[in-house]
C-alpha cells in the first residue's frame, strides 16, 4: 500500500523556479500517513470521544495483584492520599472544615427553605454526601452541601407538581425520589464516560444562567426579608414583584400589569410616608424589615471587607453564623415573634432518618421524579465540575470529570437514602475552603463533624432564629453569583456568547429556570451550527520578503500573486457547508475576476486552495470539491490543493479526486504550488 | 486604534538566530485586521449567513426603472433568458419536451396510485406546476412533475390519518391541504434565505434515504404485479412481505413470524410446484404475473441499454409509453381483465379542476395538513435542489438555491388549487431532459402540453391499462435510485457517513419513511456534534532543509526540534471543546516529558501552538487557555503561540490574554517562534 502511495506522489517534482528559488532548498511531497485497518480506526475514535484522558494508562504493565489496589484507589482516591496525610496538612484542612461549617449551618437552614423543605434537610444533606465525597471525590477544595440554584430549582419542579404547605409527606417521597434518580444520571454519565455532555453549557450560558439564578433567589427572599405570608409560588420577577407590592398596598390588583408596579410604587412613597401603619403594615412586617435590612447590611459589609483584604476571608464566612447567634438572641430576649416577625420554629433534633422506603420506583412519582433528578443533577454536576476544574486548575492537578461524577452520583444516592437532598460543590463555601488553606477533602469531614454535632446537640437552639435573617443570608450569598465583570468580558470577546448570556438570564428572571436553561443551550447549539454552516474563507497574499502566505486583510501588506488566486478554507468540509463553500470560493473567483478586468491585469490563470484548517472532507464535501473542479475546468482556470492535512489526503485518494485533479497539483506549502505554477503561467491579459 | 495595536505588536521584535537565519531574512508581526464596529460585525455575519451569494449584486448602482426590471426578472427568470431564445434552443428544447412527456404520462399515472389517489391527479400534478415552473425556475434541466418518493411519503402519511379506499374525499381534501402548506413551507424557506436548512441532510443520508425509499416503493409494487387484492397499508419490508405470503398461501398467520417467512419460501417452493393452480392462484393471479414481468423485463433490457450506450437514452424514455400502449391493446382484445387482471378502470377526462374550496384553513385537517405539507415539502426540496445543482454544475451555470425554492414553493401553492399534489423535480426525468438535449426550462412547457393534450383526448384509452404494467414501470423507475456504487464509495471515504447512510436506508425499510429521515439527521448531527467536541491536534515537526513544520504522523521524516513541543490544534475553540483541547495538550507534554526523561534528553521549556486552523475562540477558549498558561507556568514551560488569525488575535487582545502571555511570545509563523526560543533555551536535561 505504502509502496503504491510514494510512487503517486513521486510526480510532485522539483520544479525550477524564477524568483525565491534559493528559500526552499527542497520541495517535499504531501505525505499520506500510514494505512491504519478499520478496526483500529473505529477503536482510535471511540478513545479519543470517550477515553480522552487515557484513564487507564496507570494500569498497563501492572501485576494483577498492584492493578487491583490501583483500581481500588481509583474508586476510593481517599486511600491514595490518604498514605501520605500529614498533621500539618490536617491543621490547614482543620481550619478550613470549621470555617465552612460555620458558613453552611446557616446557608443550609435557608436553603432547605428555598426548596421548601423542612430545615433540618439541609443539614443532613450537609452530613453524609460530604462524608461520601471525601471518600471519593477527587478534588481537594470543593465544599460539598446544598446549594441555592439547585434547591431553587428543585424548590420550582416539584412545587409545580405536589403543593409543599398541602401534601408535605409527598412532597418529601417526590425530593428524595428526585435525588435518587440525579444521582443515577450523574453515576450513569460519569460511568458511560458521556462527561463532556456538560461541556456543552458554556462558560457564557453558565454566567448568566447563574446571575439569573441569583436574581430569582433574592427576589424570592423577599418574602422572608419583609415578612409577606401570601407570596406567589411562581419564581419568575413579574408574579414575585405583584406578590411583594399587593402584600403592601390593596385594591390595585385590578389594574393593568404594565401600569400596576409604577402606580404601587408611587402610592407607596406617597401614601405610606403618611400613613405608615396603615397600609404599610398591613402585610409587611416593619419588625422584620428592620431586623432583616441591618442583618443584611452587616453582611453585605462582611462580604465587602473579605473582598478587599484578602486575609480577612474569615469575616464573611462566620459574619452569618453570627447574624444568626445575635439575632436568635435578640427575637428571644424581645419576643418579637410576638409582634409578627416570623421564626423557624421547629427544627428537627438527631441525625439523618433512613429514607430508602420513601424513594417512589414505580406509580406516577417515578416518571415525574425521574425527569426532575435528570434535570437537578445535571445542573449539579455542571456546577460541581466547574468548581473542581477552576480549582484544580489553581492548584495544578489533574481531575478526571468522569471520575468526579461517579463520585457525586453515588453521593447523592446515598443521600436520598438518608434523607438528604440533591447536594453538590458549592461556589461561596469552596472559594472560602480554598482562602481558608484547605489541603484536602478532609475539610469536608471536619464539616461534616460539626453538622454532626449542630443536629445532635443545637438545633433547638434555632427555633426563635427569625426567617428574615435566613432570607439575609441568602441574599448576601447568592449576591456574588451575579458576575458583572465576567458579562463585560463576554461582551468583549464575543457578541455571540453574550447573546446566549443574556438569553440565559432574561430567561430564568422572566420565565424560569428551564426556560432560562433551554435558551442557553439552543442559542449555543445555534453557534456551533453557524460556525459549521458558513465557515470563514480569506483570500492570501504573500508577505513580502517571506515564503509565508496569510489573509491580506489581517496583514495589508500581503501582496497578491499575479494570476493565481489563493483561497483558505477555514474549517472541515461537511455536508452542511460544503455548498456553500464551493459557492464562496466561486464568488471570490468572479470578484477577483471583475476587479482584474476592469484594471485591465493578467487574467486569473490558477485557483489555490489552501487546506490546512481543513481537518476532515466528508462525501459531500468530495463532491463539492468534483464541482468546483468542474466549474473552474469550464473556465479554463487550475485548481491545486495545498497542505492537505492526512485524512483529507486519505478521503482525496480514496475517492480518486487526486487523479481527478492530477497528483501533481497537490502541494506542501502554498509558496510550493506558487512557484510551481508561476512559470507555467501565460501572463497576458 | 491602529496606532495603540501596532505599538504593542513592536515587542515582537527581530530576534537573531544561530541558523537558518539566511532563509527568513525578515520577521513579520502578527497582523491585527483594522477594527469593525458592532454594527459592521453583525450585518457581515448576517450577510454571510443569510445572503452568502450577495443576492442583489446586480441591483447595485441601477436607476429604478432598470431596478425593477431586474426584480421582475429575477422573480420570472423567463422574461430574462426568453430575449435571448432562439428556433436552434426550441429545437433540443421540443424534442426533450416530447421525451419527458412520454415518460412522464404512464409514470404520474403509477405515481399517483402510490399516493392512493386516482390516476388523473398525477396527470394534473404534471400538467399545471411545469408551467408555473418554466416562468419562475432558474434550473435550465430540471424535469417537473410528481415524483416516486414524495408520492410514498405523502401517500403513507395521509393514509395514517384517513382511509383513502372509505372516505376519499377527505383524502383529496388533505392531500391538498398538505400540498399547499408544503409549498407554503418551500416559499417561506426560500424567502427568509434559510434554504441552508436543507444542506443538512447530508449527500449519505440522502442516498440511503432514496435507497431505502426505492426498496420500499418497490416493495408496494407487488401488490399490483403479483395482482393481490388485499395488501398491508404500512410500508415496512416485514408488513409487506407478510402481505405477500399470506396472499399466496393461507393458514400461515398463527406461525410465529419469524419463521414465517422462511417457512412460506419452502412452502412455496414445495408446495406451489405440485400446486400450481391451487394455493398459488387463490390470490395471486398468474396472467397478470406473467404480463408484470415479461414488460418489467421489457423495461429492465431498455433501461440496460441506455445505460450502455448514452446515445440510445431515448430507449428507456420511451419504453413505459410503448408497454402501456402494448399491453393495453393486449388487454383489450383478450378481455383479460375478466380473468382477474386488474386494470386501471377509470380515468377522468379533461383538464384540472379547481380545489381552492378544497384545502382546509381550520378544523384537525389544518395542522395534520401543515405537519404532512412541512415534512413532504422539504423532502420535494431536498430532491429538486439536488438535482439542480447537479444539472447546474455540468452546464456550469448558477442556481440560487432560495429563489429555487420560492418558484417550487410558488407552484405548489398554485398546484395546491387546480387539483395537484406536491410535485418537484424527478432524478429519472431530468437525466433523460438533459440527455435528450434541452436548453431551457421550455421542454417543461412542451411536456405540460403533452399532457395536457393527453387528458383532453386519450384518457379513456388508459382504461384497460393493468396495473401490472403500472407496477413494473414503477419497479423499473425507481431502481436506479438504489445506488450501490455511491454507497460503496461513501464507505471507502468515510464510515461515519456509511453509518449515517445505512441508518436511512434500514430506518426507511424495515420502519417508515420518516423514522429512516430521523435517524439519518440524527447520525449526521451526531456527528457534526463530535467533530466540534474532540478535535483533532497534531504534533508538528520541522521538514528538513525547510522552513515548514507538519504533522509527524503524516511526514515520519519531520523532526522534533529539542526542547520545545509543537503542537497545532484543528479546529476552532469552543465551550463544546475548550476543555479537551486543554487536558489533550497537557496529555501531548506529560507524554512527551516521560519519553525524553527515559532517554534522558533535554527536558521541554517552551510550548508552541501553532493556532493556524483556529478560526474562532469564545470565552469558555480563552478560560481553557488562561488554564493552560497556568499549567504551563507551574512547570516552568512557557507557552507560545504561532500564527493566531484576526479573529482569534482580536480576542485575546480584548481579553487581555495577549498580556497575560506577553506580546513578544506571539509570532506569526511557527519557525519564527522556534527561531526565538532555540537561542534562549538551556539545552542541559
Amino acid at each position: 500500500m505504502s509502496n503504491r502511495v510514494t510512487d503517486e506522489m513521486d510526480i510532485v517534482s522539483v520544479s525550477s523556479s524564477r524568483r525565491n528559488s534559493e528559500s526552499l532548498p527542497h520541495v517535499h511531497k504531501v505525505g499520506i500517513p500510514p494505512k491504519q485497518n478499520l478496526l483500529k480506526e473505529i477503536a482510535g475514535t471511540v478513545k479519543e470521544t470517550f477515553f480522552a484522558d487515557d484513564p487507564l494508562r496507570h494500569f498497563k504493565d501492572q501485576p494483577r495483584s498492584r492493578k487491583f489496589v490501583l483500581g481500588f484507589q481509583a474508586v476510593f482516591p481517599i486511600f491514595e492520599w490518604g498514605r501520605h496525610y500529614s498533621l500539618s496538612k490536617f491543621k490547614g484542612d482543620l481550619i478550613a472544615g470549621l470555617t465552612i461549617a460555620s458558613l453552611c449551618i446557616p446557608q443550609d437552614i435557608g436553603y432547605a427553605k428555598l426548596a421548601n423543605l423542612p430545615p433540618q434537610y439541609g443539614l443532613y444533606s450537609s452530613f453524609v454526601p460530604p462524608l461520601i465525597y471525601a471518600f471519593m471525590g477527587s478534588s481537594r477544595d470543593i465544599a460539598i452541601g446544598p446549594v441555592a440554584v439547585v434547591s431553587l430549582l428543585l424548590g420550582s419542579l416539584i412545587q409545580n407538581e405536589i403543593d409543599p404547605t398541602k401534601n408535605p409527606a409527598d412532597y418529601l417521597r417526590l425530593t428524595f425520589t428526585a435525588t435518587f434518580f440525579a444521582g443515577i444520571t450523574q453515576v450513569t454519565l460519569g460511568f458511560l464516560r458521556l462527561g463532556f455532555l456538560i461541556d456543552f453549557l458554556s462558560h457564557a450560558a453558565i454566567v448568566g444562567f447563574m446571575g439569573g439564578a441569583a436574581v430569582t433567589i433574592a427576589l424570592q427572599q423577599l418574602k422572608g426579608l419583609l415578612g409577606i405570608k401570601k407570596f406567589t409560588k411562581k419564581t419568575d420577577i413579574v408574579s414575585v414583584m405583584r406578590s411583594v407590592f399587593k402584600a403592601a398596598h390593596h385594591g390595585v390588583s385590578g389594574y393593568h400589569l404594565t401600569f400596576e408596579i409604577l402606580l404601587v410604587l408611587w402610592h407607596q412613597t406617597v401614601s405610606n410616608l403618611a400613613n405608615l401603619n396603615g397600609y404599610f403594615v398591613l402585610q409587611w412586617n416593619w419588625q422584620t424589615i428592620l431586623i432583616g435590612m441591618s442583618f443584611l447590611a452587616f453582611l453585605l459589609v462582611a462580604k465587602y471587607i473579605g473582598k478587599k483584604k484578602k486575609k480577612l476571608f474569615w469575616v464573611p464566612a462566620i459574619a452569618p453564623l453570627i447574624s444568626v447567634i445575635l439575632s436568635t438572641f435578640f427575637v428571644y430576649i424581645t419576643r418579637a415573634d410576638k409582634h409578627g416577625v416570623q421564626i423557624v420554629k421547629h427544627i428537627r433534633r438527631g441525625i439523618n432518618p433512613a429514607s430508602v422506603d420513601q424513594i417512589c420506583f414505580s406509580g406516577v412519582y417515578l416518571a415525574k421524579g425521574f425527569r426532575i433528578g435528570v434535570l437537578a443533577g445535571m445542573i449539579a454536576l455542571t456546577e460541581a465540575v466547574a468548581i473542581g476544574r477552576t480549582f484544580a486548575s489553581m492548584k495544578d492537578y489533574q481531575l478526571d470529570g468522569n471520575k468526579e461524577m461517579v463520585a457525586l452520583g453515588t453521593m447523592n444516592i446515598v443521600g436520598s437514602m438518608t434523607s438528604c437532598y440533591v447536594a453538590t460543590g458549592s461556589f461561596s463555601r469552596s472559594a472560602v475552603n480554598y482562602m481558608a488553606g484547605c489541603h484536602t477533602a478532609v475539610s469536608n469531614i471536619v464539616m461534616s463533624g460539626v453538622v454532626l454535632l449542630t443536629l445532635e446537640l443545637i438545633t433547638p437552639l434555632f427555633k426563635y432564629t427569625p426567617n428574615a435573617i435566613l432570607a439575609s443570608i441568602i441574599i448576601s450569598a447568592v449576591v456574588s453569583l451575579i458576575d458583572i465583570e465576567a458579562a463585560i468580558l463576554i461582551w468583549k470577546i464575543d457578541k455571540f456568547d453574550f447573546v446566549a448570556c443574556m438569553g440565559a438570564f432574561f430567561g430564568v428572571v422572566f420565565c424560569s429556570v428551564e426556560i432560562g436553561l433551554l435558551i442557553a443551550v439552543s442559542i449555543s447549539f445555534a453557534k456551533i451550527l453557524l460556525q459549521v454552516t458558513r465557515p470563514r474563507t480569506a483570500i492570501l497574499g504573500k508577505l513580502p520578503r517571506t515564503t509565508v502566505y496569510r489573509n491580506i486583510l489581517q496583514y495589508p501588506d500581503a501582496a497578491k500573486v499575479p494570476g493565481i488566486l489563493i483561497v483558505r478554507v477555514d474549517s472541515a468540509i461537511y455536508f452542511s457547508n460544503s455548498n456553500y463553500i464551493k459557492e464562496r470560493i466561486l464568488r471570490w473567483l468572479v470578484d477577483e475576476t471583475e476587479r482584474l478586468k476592469e484594471n485591465s491585469q493578467p487574467r486569473i490563470q490558477y485557483l489555490i486552495v489552501e487546506m490546512s484548517p481543513v481537518t476532515d472532507i466528508d462525501t459531500s464535501g468530495i463532491h463539492a470539491m468534483e464541482e468546483l473542479l468542474r466549474s473552474l475546468d469550464k473556465r479554463d482556470i487550475k485548481l491545486v490543493l495545498a497542505n492537505p492535512g492526512p485524512v483529507v489526503v486519505d478521503k482525496l485518494h480514496a475517492s480518486k479526486f487526486d487523479e481527478m485533479i492530477g497528483e501533481d497539483r497537490i502541494f506542501l506549502t502554498v509558496e510550493d504550488a506558487v512557484r510551481t505554477c508561476a512559470p507555467k503561467m501565460d501572463l497576458e491579459p
